[in-house]
C-alpha cells in the first residue's frame, strides 16, 4: 500500500496561497458547528519521526478555537500507567462532546515503537489490535468522528531532515540515538506500519496516508480530511431520525419466558448467627490477608454489586470491607452521571476509577445501571442498551487481560422480602433517609426489570468474568457468600500468579 | 508538648460498647448534615508508623456513606507529580463541597520525611511552612473543615508493634530498613514533630494529638474530634449573615482617584506593518528556540493575559503560538466555571492547568477573574475578593518558587478604539459571533471596571510575578511587545537556571 504513495507531490506556492486561507476558515466553521451539535472529534497523527507532526498540529491549533481543543502529546507510559491496563490513559484523554483532542502519537504506539522497541511479546501486541478495533468501534458507535493520519516520507528525506535538525544547536537533542537507531530499521519498520494501517482502517475510523515531503501539501490534505469528517458526521446527525429514549413497556411473557434464572434462585437459604459470626471473623482476616498479598503481587481487583433495591449492597460491602486497609481498596458508589459524564462514552467514568495493580476497587452499582435503569427507564436508546453488552464484555476482558481478578455480585431477594424491607425501613425512623418514592416506583416496573436482569446475566456471564448470584433473603448467608466468593477468587488470581 | 501526653490513657471495653455506637451514628449524621450545607471537609492523619493510622481510617470509613468521602494515601511524589510545585497534588485531591477527604499522610510529608530523610534544602522545608500555612487558610476561610491528627505512641511501643508485625509473613513486608530507620531516629523525629505542630496549629485548622496506645480510646477521640469540628462548622454556617453578593455600584471618583496608572498609558503608540513583519518572524523564531531551550532546562513558564473586551487578546496570542512546538504549549481558555469547579476553591481550577516543568500554559482569562468580573458583577462577596488578591500573590509565588517564569498582560485599548472595534465586529458577518448583549453590558460599567483593574494591577505586581501593560490601540505594537516580554521573561528564566 505504502510502496503505491506518490511522495513526489507538491502544491505550488500560489495556489496554497489562493486555498489555504480558505481552508482555515472552513475548519473554524466546522468547530462551532460541532460544537453546537456535541459532536466530539479525535484526531490521530502518526507517522515517521521528522515527518512533521509538531508543526502540522500546531496549525490546525492556530485554525481552531482555543476553547474547543486540546493536545495529548503521548510519549512512553509512565510509572503511574503502566499500573493500569494500557488502553486506560487514552480513554481518560477522550474529548467529551463537541470538543476536538487532537493526539500527537497516539495508542498505535503499542504495535508500533512497543512492538518494534519494547518488550512486549507477540500474544501481547497481537491482543492491542483487538483492543484498538473495539475501542474505536465503541466510539465510532456513539458518534465520535476518528480522524487517523500518517505522515509519510520516504528512508532518504528523513535522512535529510535528521541531520538538518542535528545541525541546529537548540533542536540537535531532537534526533538521538533512538532516531537514528529507528531510520536504519525504516525497513522494519515499514512492515509494521503496513500491517497496523491494514488491520485497523475501518469505515468508521479510516486511515489517510499523508504526502508529507512538501508541508503545504500535507497541510492541505490534513485540514480537507478533518473538515469532510467533521462534515460528513454533522450531514449524517442531520439526517438520522431523532433518537428514541422511552420506558420499557411490561412485558408479555410467552410461555417459555416465564421461568427464568432467577425463579431457580434458592431463597431459603440462611445462616445462624452463631455460625456467621465465626466464619465471618475467619474470612475477614482471610481477606485482610490476601488484601496485602495481591497488593504485593500487583494484582488488581474489581468487584462490583448489583441487586434489587433493599437487597443489602450497603451492609454486604461494609462486611467485606471492614477489616481491610484502606489504602488498598476504594468503595465507588454509582449515582446518576454528571455532565461531564454524560458527554463521553458511557464506560468512560468505569474506566478512569478502575483499580491500580495492586488495588481492589469495590462498585455499589456499576456499569450494569446501562442494561437495567437506564434499559428500564428509557434513559438510552435501544441501539445503546443492547450494544452496551458486548462493550462490557470487551471492557471486561482488557481488563482481565491485565490480570485483575473480576467478580461481580447480583444480590436477589424475592418479591415478599423486598416488601418487608421497605416497609420495615418506613416504619424506622433513622432509616427513612433509605427509602424514596423511587424505589416504590422501581418495584412497580419488576417485571421489566425481571426481564432485564435475566438478559443481563445470560449476556454477561463470560469465563473471565462470571455473575455469582447472592441469594439475599438472608443477610447473613449472602454475606457470607460474598466474603468467600472474593477469597476464593483472589486465591485463584494468586495461583495464576 | 508531647512530652505531657499521656500514653496510659485507655478506654475500659464496656464504656467503649456503650458510647461508640452513639458516636457513628452521629458521624453518620454529621455527613448527611455536611452534604446538605455543601460543606467540605478534610481530615488529617499523621502519626509515627504502626500507630493505627489503617485501621481508624478504616472504621471512620464503615460509619461514613461511600458516595461521600475518600481516602488519599500519600507516598513520595512520583516522576510527575515532581513536575510540578509540590503542593499541587494535594490541591487536585481537595474534596468538593459537602464530600469529605480523608488523607492517609498528607502535606505534612514535606516537613517530616522529607525534611528528615530526603535532599531538602534547609531553605525549601522552611518555605514549606509559609507554603502549608498560606494552603490551609486559603482554604479554612473558604468555609472547609479541616481536621488534623497527630497519632502517638512511645518508641517502645512503636518497637513492640513492628516486632509483632514481623512475626506475620503476610505484613512481615511492612515493617522494612526504613521504618526500623525511622524507629532508631525516634528522638530526631520527635524534635521535627514538635516543631510541626507548634508551627502549623491555628484556630483554623489545629492539631489534635491522639494517645495512640489503646485504639479503643484513639478511635473514640477521632470520631468525637472530626464530630465537633463539622458541628462546629454547621453552627457557624447556620448563625452567619446570609452572603452579600452585588454588583459594584458606580464609583464616585474623588479627585485623587480621577487619574489613575491607566491614564498614563501612551495608546498612541504603534507599529508599521513592515517593521512588524520583519520583528514578528524574529521574534517567533526566537522563542521557539526558547521553548525548547526551557524544556531542556524543565523551565515551566504561566503567560496570562488579561484585558478590555475587544483589545485583542485571541489575535496577539495566535501570534505568539504560531510558532510553537504544540507539544510544548497550551492555551487555557477561561470560561465561567463549571458546577464542580464553583464547588471547589476558586484558585483550584488554575492550579490543575498550572505547565509542568518544561512546558507553557498560556491563559486567555485567568484567576484574576475574581477581582475583575466577578467583583463588578458580583459573582462573589466583598470578602472573596478582597483576599483574592493575597490569595493570588501566594500562589504566584509558590509558583515563582518552583522556578515558574510567571508573564501577566493587560491588554489596554481606550473607550473610543473599543467602539470602533465593537462597531466593526458589529458590522462584519463573519465576526458578529464574537460580540454579544454582554460586551455592549460591561462596556456601560467602564468606571467600574476601571477601579478594579487599577486596584488589581496595584495588589498584585510583585518582583516574581509583574503585569506588563500592552499599548493595544495598535494591535501590531501590542503583539511585538508582547513577543519581546515573553522573550525577555524567559532568557532571564534561563539565566537564573
Amino acid at each position: 500500500m505504502l510502496e503505491l504513495v506518490d511522495l513526489t507531490k507538491k502544491l505550488p506556492k500560489d495556489l496554497y496561497r489562493e486555498t489555504f486561507p480558505e481552508l482555515e476558515a472552513r475548519l473554524g466553521a466546522c468547530q462551532r458547528a460541532a460544537l453546537d451539535a456535541g459532536v466530539p472529534v479525535m484526531i490521530v497523527f502518526e507517522g515517521w519521526d521528522a515527518a512533521g507532526k509538531g508543526s502540522l498540529i500546531n496549525r490546525l491549533g492556530q485554525a481552531l478555537d482555543p476553547r474547543g481543543f486540546a493536545v495529548h502529546a503521548i510519549s512512553a507510559p509512565n510509572e503511574i500507567e503502566r499500573y493500569y491496563p494500557w488502553m486506560r490513559r487514552y480513554g481518560a484523554m477522550l474529548p467529551p462532546n463537541g470538543k476536538i483532542a487532537i493526539f500527537d502519537r497516539s495508542w498505535y504506539g503499542r504495535v508500533l515503537v512497543e512492538r518494534l522497541e519494547g518488550n512486549l511479546s507477540k500474544r501481547q501486541w497481537e491482543q492491542a489490535y483487538d483492543d484498538i478495533q473495539h475501542f474505536e468501534r465503541q466510539l465510532a458507535d456513539d458518534g465520535r468522528v476518528i480522524v487517523k493520519f500518517w505522515l509519510h516520507i520516504d528512508k532518504d528525506e528523513q535522512k535529510k531532515r535528521f541531520k538538518k535538525i542535528a545541525k541546529d544547536p537548540v533542536l540537535a537533542w531532537k534526533v538521538g540515538k533512538q532516531e537514528w537507531r529507528h531510520h536504519r530499521k525504516y525497513g522494519k519498520w515499514l512492515g509494521a506500519v503496513e500491517e497496523m494501517l491494514q488491520r485497523t482502517s475501518a469505515a468508521h475510523s479510516p486511515w489517510t496516508v499523508v504526502e508529507a515531503t512538501d508541508a503545504r501539501f500535507a497541510r492541505v490534505k490534513v485540514f480537507e480530511t478533518v473538515c469532510e469528517a467533521i462534515e460528513q458526521e454533522l450531514d449524517r446527525r442531520a439526517n438520522a431520525p431523532a433518537p428514541v429514549r422511552q420506558p420499557m413497556a411490561e412485558p408479555e411473557l410467552s410461555p417459555t419466558q416465564q421461568h427464568t434464572i432467577l425463579d431457580r434462585v434458592d431463597t431459603s437459604l440462611s445462616l445462624e448467627r452463631e455460625e456467621y459470626d465465626v466464619e465471618l471473623k475467619k474470612l475477614q482476616r482471610r481477606i485482610f490477608q490476601l488484601e496485602h498479598e495481591i497488593y504485593v503481587a500487583r494484582i488488581p481487583a474489581v468487584i462490583a454489586y448489583e441487586g434489587w433495591d433493599a437487597a443489602g449492597k450497603g451492609g454486604n460491602i461494609k462486611r467485606l470491607t471492614r477489616g481491610l486497609d484502606p489504602r488498598g481498596y476504594e468503595v465507588v458508589p454509582i449515582a446518576a452521571p454528571t455532565k461531564l459524564e454524560l458527554s463521553h462514552h458511557y464506560l468512560w467514568r468505569f474506566w478512569n476509577k478502575m483499580p491500580k495493580a495492586g488495588h481492589i476497587t469495590i462498585f455499589d452499582r456499576s456499569w450494569y445501571g446501562r442494561v437495567l435503569v437506564e434499559r428500564v427507564e428509557g434513559f438510552c436508546t435501544e441501539d445503546e442498551w443492547r450494544r452496551a453488552y458486548r462493550e462490557i464484555n470487551e471492557m471486561e476482558r482488557q481488563l482481565a487481560d491485565f490480570g485483575t481478578a473480576i467478580i461481580k455480585f447480583w444480590l436477589h431477594i424475592d418479591q415478599e422480602e423486598q416488601l418487608r424491607r421497605f416497609e420495615a425501613r418506613q416504619e424506622t425512623p433513622e432509616k427513612q433517609w433509605k427509602i424514596t418514592d423511587e424505589d416504590w416506583r422501581n418495584r412497580e416496573k419488576y417485571l421489566q426489570y425481571r426481564t432485564a436482569v435475566v438478559e443481563m446475566l445470560q449476556r454477561t456471564s463470560t469465563t473471565y468474568a462470571p455473575w455469582t448470584i447472592l441469594e439475599a433473603n438472608c443477610k447473613l448467608h449472602a454475606r457470607i457468600k460474598a466474603l468467600r466468593t472474593v477469597a476464593k477468587t483472589l486465591e485463584d488470581a494468586l495461583e495464576r500468579g
